[in-house]
């Protein structure tokens, strides 16, 4: 049994939600789990079909992006993965997809704007959109330069990784990370939903307005505040 | 066994019937039954995923918002469900929901015109959107207060909860109850996929006009009025 | 066994159909077939739900809309049945859903115009949209009134019922037909997917052009002509 | 055992593939795989249900569309798949459907835009709509003529179906192919995702730029080019 069983476990369960959930179309998406004392993660190897997808299949990388262990190529992402473990000590998991509503919004290079509570309840900022990467950037090393646009666009916003663990990467596609792995996927599917409300806002209200201050900091509060009082604990 | 295990269960049932419809993502929703004679209701706990759930878990309530059964915390929406069931003594069952096409127009802040006989066999108005919530309620007791934002839209408007059993939050998302838990998340349904053609026919044809009055009054009255003739009663 | 066995079959069997196809939502929606020769149709009960719906369900109309056979009372829309079955002797199925995307076009009161072969494939025309209903016809008898609206509606354009299976009633919802209710069913899914592309056409391309007359014949002749090659007789 | 098995189950699962990916409404589609050396080709035949099809059932044809084996007449579009297979002789399987977004986009006779790298990570280019066939052409050998259609828009824009393995047929619908029938269907399915994506972009911002050029070769060459490093080989 390898030593990296329990996050290979982890990112294998993931990585199969995201097909369950609607996400994703083929093999265009990953999701990876870390161990911070071991310092690796847990990544879906490149280009395998969900269906044949195994625990065991599950490559281990370090924070340079080293295989560690795994006969497979890890995804092609694994660079932009490494980059933000790396330099976010606090976040357990990283998803990566191309559901349908977000995506578009990545394409149209702007972030989602705050409508109503479903959005307030997990953030109180319009969702970003990291800008376009320079060509200087993309001839370089690409993946590890997308995890730097991302680190990059929260910054240039002042926003805090913890606060917002969802990103559009423009015209490109979603990322989102959480403390763990399967928090990663729950914001994926929460970032996809918001995504088609938003739109749909629009379409039937072109000047609908952002929602107001208030309701955003009492919803946020009431699921992320001193005094939460949703869930069980 | 729980003296309150018939509520129990149907309001069980209720909450597993919103997923099965497409109406909720996660934990995004809940549904609870009432118990006149005793004065309580049963609604789902907070923040409890559906896969998990059993008719145990629901937790009992009264009227004031407060737990008479149960071990685990109830739903955030408790306090709003207490208000409509204290000030409305003639329903049975309550269902808020984010369901897509439903939320849109909650946070375009409009109510839903009256477009075709799928609408008016449910209800002869427009389906009403309750205005944002001062700052000042929201402030306060916030739950408490959406209770009163949905009483007070429905007088605003001069429309009964007898008759209209549904409704819009402003930025929100939607309400439903009625006679029963059942019939309020049949309500729930009705409201979605009308939700989702009223867009629809708008985008077809921005300039749609509402249905004409003796069509409203007659799809509603064969299924509603003194000598209904729809369904088997 | 009922002498009418098989075409309460039939009808069963087409309204099972119906939700299966996702063209309906609870009870929206409702199938018959004729028997020509003892001069009655089977028909959904009226408000009974899809699941515990059976075969000895139906209920056997003639057509002035008597009940024959059956302790249930039959469909709402049973006299728009009765009313085209008595005046087009060549159809043998008739079926009417809420269906989405059909609806909506009827909402906007529009005919659904011809943009494709999938379209040219099973007509040559836009798809009908019968006008709004006198006042006077709503307040008359309604349901029976609705069977000459589409009557007169196809009257109008010139159109034949044999080579045009399907309308769009204004502000209500689609009607099929077909020489079996297996058709109407058929004609009712194709329908939905028709209005649906549509839509997105126009969406897509607010002034895209209708199909060039050649495409229209082409397609039309190849399914339907004297030399007709799709399919296998 | 046919001499033909290995094609026909080839074509068989191909055809299989196409509801169980949402591509296909009833019998509206058909993939054929081809026996380069014994020069025919597998294709379903013509208007048969998906549910009662077996891979015995797939017809066996030369390139010049006629029949080598097989009892039952083949799919409409046979005409087409031979041109394609006698003037590409590099290409494995072909796919034609009327998946429901492609279609309305080849209903408004334009190129889909490359919006976003997961258009990128296939094809470096606009998705090409064939333009609309001349009436000479419709009138003539029609499905052969489809053909000569897809091979001269190609032609036109300088493109190579070795590289570009996808169209758009103005008025009709797509076709796909590949190396193998496998990768077609791949191919349609992506196709089809890709459609939705651009009209959402252009949906939420109507002047969405192009992706940029660096951007598309890097995510093209990641997965094409001669240092490919996405999946496995």
């Amino acid at each position: 049994m390898s030593q990296f069983q329990s996050i290979k476990e982890e990112a294998y369960q993931a990585n199969m939600d995201l097909p369950k959930l609607g996400l994703v179309l083929f093999t265009f998406g990953n999701a990876s789990a870390v161990d911070r004392e071991q310092g690796v993660f847990a990544i879906k190897p490149s280009g395998v079909p969900y269906d044949t997808l195994r625990p065991e299949d599950m490559v281990i990388v370090d924070f340079e992006a080293k295989v560690v262990e795994g006969s497979m190529r890890p995804s092609s992402d694994t660079k932009t993965h490494a980059v933000l473990y790396k330099h976010w000590s606090h976040i357990g998991g990283i998803v990566h997809t191309h559901s349908t509503y977000a995506t578009a919004w990545a394409q149209t290079q702007t972030d989602i704007p705050i409508f109503g509570t479903t959005h307030a309840d997990h953030l109180t900022v319009d969702i970003p959109c990291a800008p376009v990467m320079s060509e200087e950037m993309i001839q370089g090393n690409y993946e590890h330069m997308t995890g730097f646009q991302i680190i990059d666009a929260l910054k240039a916003k002042a926003l805090s990784p913890e606060e917002v663990e969802m990103i559009l990467v423009a015209n490109h596609a979603p990322f989102t990370w959480g403390k763990t792995v399967k928090k990663a996927v729950y914001n994926s599917a929460v970032l996809e939903e918001v995504a088609k409300m938003a739109w749909l806002t629009r379409q039937i209200r072109p000047d609908a307005p952002r929602l107001p201050d208030p309701l955003i900091q009492k919803h946020y509060e009431r699921k992320h505040g001193k005094n939460a009082y949703y869930g069980q604990e």
